[in-house]
Parts: structure tokens; C-alpha cells; sequence
């Protein structure tokens, strides 16, 4: 959320809102990308990494079609949450030389973009629902759906990229 | 993570500076809670916040154990992550004078709160097993489950609180 908080006097204005906060969070997150996918040195978190830009374009367009919905042009509010989760990747990420732990540390940060969005989605997947909304809330469960199934990826990259160099450094 | 990061050469000292991060987290959330607590109008929501206070203060002690194991100082290192989010919960709390709206985009500030503690601790998790370490990541496991029921909770409560008052405003 951001600076047009005193506009939400309604729910079906704090829905708009919230948003135009993930709007402002996946196009951060379509920058955020492509540096990732540039700092990456496994080919495998590469590759899903770009996998997970292309995904993220589709997650823009189902917002678009949900504004459409409303009736609402599509519009992005400052989102200080996702600007912190990027600052703090783009930092971490700029000063670690080794390949195994730079790319542990990209896996972490992807983690936390994910369950950003994964927490956004899952208030907005209830809230157009309670709005009665199922045709939105069913749209919005698809991209909530592909945020989990990103996580779980990254979840095994993290488990089965980074073990063997761990154990390297531990030895 | 924060500033730091030229730190980072080993992926023992990515497992520390995450640890420093999380640090920093929990103690940005003990000052929050307390202005949710006032915040909420809900008088069960009130009392969930004042519960996860209570919580996120054993989950300090949890880290000062384990800095502890590492033969470590406690330390926090700032990071913008949780300033992000927590600012944004503030921004959108401070601005809506509806009470069962209020609640809902508290409950849902709080759910952002607890996914990025989720990715953290997630990550900690298996580091810390990757470093050797399980007595570490069964003791940051204890912290993990704590936030996923709390993150349960809250959205049970979602749910359950905002339904009726929902339907009263698309009515």
C-alpha cells in the first residue's frame, strides 16, 4: 500500500487499493527479474528465473483483465514492502563473489519476493470473495497457484543446489 | 539484509547475516504489535496481536540461543524488507477510519508480516541443516511452525471477521 491510503474508506476500496499494490509489486518485480536471471551463475536457477519473468507478464495481464472487471483502469500504487524485498536482494546479491553462496542468496531473496506475493494474493483470493466476486477470486487463485508452485521450486532448488558447496564450506 | 553485505564470503557468513536480518525483524515487529494491538477494533484481533507479541518475544530468546550456539553475539543488521512492510501497514492503518475495514488490512498487514518471517525462517532452516547443524534448525523449526499457525490464524479470522461486514457494504 501507499500514499492514496486516505482514498479507502470501503472495502471495495481497500480491494482496489491492495490491488493496485500488487500491480506496482509485479511490475517491480518484471525489473527486478532480468538482474537476477544476469547474476545467476547455475544454469538451472537461471533458466527458472526466467521462466518465473515470462510467468510474471502473464500475472500482469490477469490483473489487467481483473481491473477490467471492476470496471477500474489498471493503476499502480507505491508499495514500500516490495521496494524494501528488492532493495535488500539487489544488496546482498552486489557483494558476494563464491557462485554456490551468491546463488543461494538469489534463492532466498526469489523466497521472499514469492511469499510476498503469495500473502497478497491469498488476502485478495478472499476478499473477491467476500465481495462476491468468485470471477475475479478465481482468477486471482490462478496467479496464487503459481506463486506456491515458484516457491516450491525454489524451495528445491535451495535444498538440492546449494547442499553439496555447503558441505564444502563446512568441512 | 542490510549493509553488511561485502561481509558475505562464505556461506557460514550468509547463514550469520541472515540470522542478523531476522534479528533485526523481530525486534521491528515487538515495536509494531503494540500499535496494532491499539489499532484493531476486534477485540479477538486484539488479542491475537497481543498473543503473537508474547510469541515474537520468545522468538528473540530463540535467537539469542542460537547466536549463542554459533559462539556469536547477538547482532541485528537492518533490513529494508520489514522497514517496507511494516511502513506500508502503518501508512494503510492510519487512514481508514471504518472499523471492519481497519481490521481486514490489519489482518492482512499481519499476514505480510508473517510470510516474510515464513521465507526467512524457511531458509534457515535448511541452511542451517546444510551447515551441519540440526540442533540450530530444530530450534529456528520450533520458531517456523509458530509463525505458519499464526499465519493460519489469521486468516481464519479474515474469514470469519470481515465476511458479514462485507456483504453489509457490497449489499
Amino acid at each position: 500500500m501507499g500514499l492514496f491510503t486516505k482514498d479507502i474508506a470501503t472495502f471495495d476500496d481497500l480491494f482496489l487499493h491492495q490491488l493496485q499494490d500488487v500491480y506496482y509489486a509485479e511490475h517491480q518485480i518484471t525489473k527486478a527479474l532480468p538482474k537476477m536471471v544476469h547474476k545467476a551463475t547455475d544454469a538451472g536457477l537461471k533458466q527458472g528465473f526466467q521462466t518465473h519473468l515470462k510467468e510474471t507478464e502473464g500475472q500482469i495481464e490477469r490483473l489487467d483483465r481483473v481491473f477490467d472487471l471492476l470496471g477500474e483502469k489498471p493503476k499502480a500504487v507505491t508499495c514500500p514492502a516490495i521496494d524494501g524485498i528488492i532493495k535488500e536482494a539487489n544488496e546482498v546479491a552486489g557483494d558476494i563473489s563464491d557462485k554456490a553462496v551468491l546463488d543461494a542468496a538469489l534463492i532466498a531473496s526469489a523466497q521472499a519476493v514469492e511469499h510476498y506475493e503469495i500473502t497478497r494474493y491469498g488476502t485478495l483470493v478472499t476478499w473477491a470473495g467476500q465481495l462476491g466476486r468468485p470471477d475475479i477470486a478465481k482468477l486471482l487463485q490462478e496467479t496464487l497457484d503459481e506463486e506456491y508452485a515458484t516457491d516450491d521450486k525454489l524451495t528445491a532448488m535451495a535444498k538440492a543446489k546449494v547442499n553439496p558447496k555447503a558441505e564444502a564450506v563446512t568441512a
